[in-house]
């Protein structure tokens, strides 16, 4: 296990486009307030390498870490290919999810700073649980606003974090200022992640030994994450293989909703990329929000209450409401500045599915590899099989690299709802 | 891993009782129909050690084995106890649960007959997911009849069935004559065991092609359970451990429904106890159906159609009907032969816990070592809380290894219900 993250701000195609920060306080005074300052450092650091302290390595270790890199002879049979697929199985950590590992990393630091409570929001699920583990682990409270229809839609997931011993609240919350506010105008309001930040940023404010903290999008999460793309690099190797061959097209692919697991995987290959190793990389997104495909690069906001600053990213702006779905991670109207700057750069290439081929996709995954993956993973398995068909025309053999950045087995009433369909039942994959 | 099943019949303290079989056809004519003649040798084999043939290797690889041994060190702290802790990981296995092992073994002997389809019963939906999923890996199509309250209490097991391909039944199933009899006499019957295990081995009688799956309790069910005892050997040794040192007190623990899990993990260390070892073996049940503990040693049967034998075990007679619970796969009311021959000849020590305590041991298992595990499962960890606590009151600083047979996320409906209480919201582990 890499026992260094790897910064690659320095690495990336363009500077980092400024934020607009006019609110009063400044978005850079509340974060001040709410986020342990290691992490605010993180956020702009020149540091190549940042080593990771020992107790979080240790929980890394103790959770599972490293991940296995898992070959997929039989979907590479089931699709005729030659290409070579392989998933990072940020499946089998124990909250399911890819969340934690920057979720021990921020419990860490937030503990070592003397905070008490944890405070965060959570859309589907996956970072609320990986938070209430990790602030268990850390000896903290935590206390986590999770979008009211998501909360309604997926009881278990909001047991598990209770079952820990976190506080769960729907958001639009009563709690907070800012959610009397939007529950006066919408007594029924079913909760996004805009109100959910809100919420959670209103009370960390106002909760003395409170440390905010971010599951996605921000640099620090995206450095945390950087242990996706080191393990699949060392990984890679103990299996021979060399990533970047010319002509051959290789291609690292992951779901993208705040896009701190796609950073994560791609950010410590970034330098080889412009050095000029044949190598892409691939967001897949929902179409429920094709932020990257279908928005335009603006300025914009992911919260309703102004704590956040605006930044540049690609946006299906501030009053889009994705429709629902079962793919709660990938709903974001706004991509976060990192993923936004490699799209408008050309680093990154990105393509949308809709929900029923994504788990199509899973389902094929589960038939052929007996694994069963959250329906935001299941996208970037569609996007492999159309790099897989896409190679197999023009007859190059590809290493395939899909992240698996969550389990699916909390998520079968949305596959079951999706698919069902009798004439299905005996259909081979 | 291992590339033999260990046979431990031939170390059994005693012979094995006779069965009963008075039917007309007998059950071992029955059975030599329905089952893969290969799993009937396996029943009575005296071959010590038996190869794993190269396709189940495969399988089992691919599925994640050797699974991991996990030291509780967080666990060993909270407690304040010098003994060493050991989970055996089989909650990582893609089905959740160690049900997987068997499940790919038995569908790659149907499949190497040419037999094309797999039937079983299954409660709770462990084995069920089990056999769906062997069966896509062999080719096979699957048929499962499911305990009726279980089919509606856990939708999501049913679904990963479906998933899969697998047909899914439930139990009294108006498909079969002794299903449609049941439902004649009590037209809301709930189903157990009993009404699953005579439809799918009815069904099974009258389908070309059909090889009857067993999930637990038969000889060649517990075979191929003994990678767990290998396993554990083999990984105790890893971490410098030498099991059965005199006057320690060291333990392997696992809960016990059909007993197969059990089995598999003390089967291979009967010769090195019955050699003076100091090894205990324990097992965890329910107190909703507490056969080991409390129930008599007669001859019984499982099914209700008189389609198996009539076994000596312990049992709380044919009539008894556990009290509903989130325990599915400790509520058999008759213990299999094997488990109870052990039992009988004192090799076996038990303890039954009711669901609150069970679930509760559970819950500090996530709380500590962030693993949740199944209901079943969590049985076996609290037994191994008192076996801690008695070696620390004796000074005593033993071994002790816990068969963590299964994964929790179905499961946290049943742990909300039985121990959501706000007050305990917040009280540490």
């Amino acid at each position: 296990m890499p026992e260094q993250w790897y910064n690659f701000l320095p690495d990336l195609p363009g500077p980092m486009p400024e934020v607009r920060d006019s609110g009063s306080p400044s978005a850079a005074e509340i974060a001040e307030t709410i986020r342990p300052r290691i992490l605010i450092e993180q956020n702009g650091t020149d540091q190549k390498w940042i080593p990771i302290p020992e107790p979080v390595l240790e929980g890394l270790r103790q959770c599972g870490r490293p991940t296995p890199l898992h070959r997929a002879h039989r979907l590479e049979q089931h699709l005729g290919t030659r290409a070579r697929i392989y998933l990072k199985r940020e499946d089998v950590l124990p909250t399911g999810s890819f969340k934690l590992n920057t979720a021990i990393a921020q419990a860490h630091y937030a503990a070592e700073e003397g905070r008490t409570t944890l405070v965060t929001e959570t859309g589907a699920g996956q970072w609320g649980m990986s938070v209430a583990l990790a602030a268990r682990m850390s000896g903290l409270r935590a206390e986590i606003f999770m979008v009211r229809c998501s909360l309604e839609q997926k009881p278990y997931r909001r047991h598990y974090m209770e079952l820990l011993g976190a506080e769960v609240e729907p958001s639009p919350s009563p709690r907070t200022a800012i959610g009397r506010k939007i529950l006066q105008d919408k007594p029924d309001h079913p909760g996004s992640l805009g109100t959910a930040i809100s919420d959670a940023i209103e009370h960390a404010l106002g909760l003395p030994g409170a440390a905010y903290l971010a599951g996605s999008g921000m640099p620090h999460v995206c450095l945390h994450q950087t242990l996706l793309g080191l393990e699949v690099a060392a990984q890679l190797a103990e299996y021979g293989e060399e990533l970047g061959v010319q002509g051959r097209g290789d291609h690292l692919i992951a779901c993208s909703g705040g896009g701190s697991n796609l950073c994560g995987l791609v950010g410590p290959h970034l330098r080889a990329r412009a050095d000029g190793a044949d190598l892409r990389f691939l967001a897949a997104e929902s179409t429920a929000a094709p932020r990257l495909t279908r928005g335009v690069y603006a300025y914009g906001r992911t919260d309703l209450g102004g704590f956040t600053p605006e930044v540049l990213g690609y946006t299906m702006g501030e009053d889009f409401i994705p429709p629902p779905n079962h793919v709660g991670g990938l709903r974001n109207h706004h991509s976060s500045a990192l993923v936004s700057l490699l799209r408008h750069e050309g680093v990154l290439d990105a393509v949308a599915f809709d929900q029923r081929t994504a788990l199509e996709a899973g389902r094929l995954l589960l038939r052929t590899e007996g694994l069963l993956l959250a329906p935001e993973a299941s996208h970037a398995v569609a996007a492999a099989l159309d790099v897989a068909a896409e190679a197999r025309t023009d007859q190059r053999e590809p290493v395939i690299v899909v992240l698996a950045s969550g389990a699916g087995f909390l998520d079968l009433q949305g596959y079951h709802e999706v698919l069902a369909d009798p004439h299905e039942a005996l259909v081979d994959p």
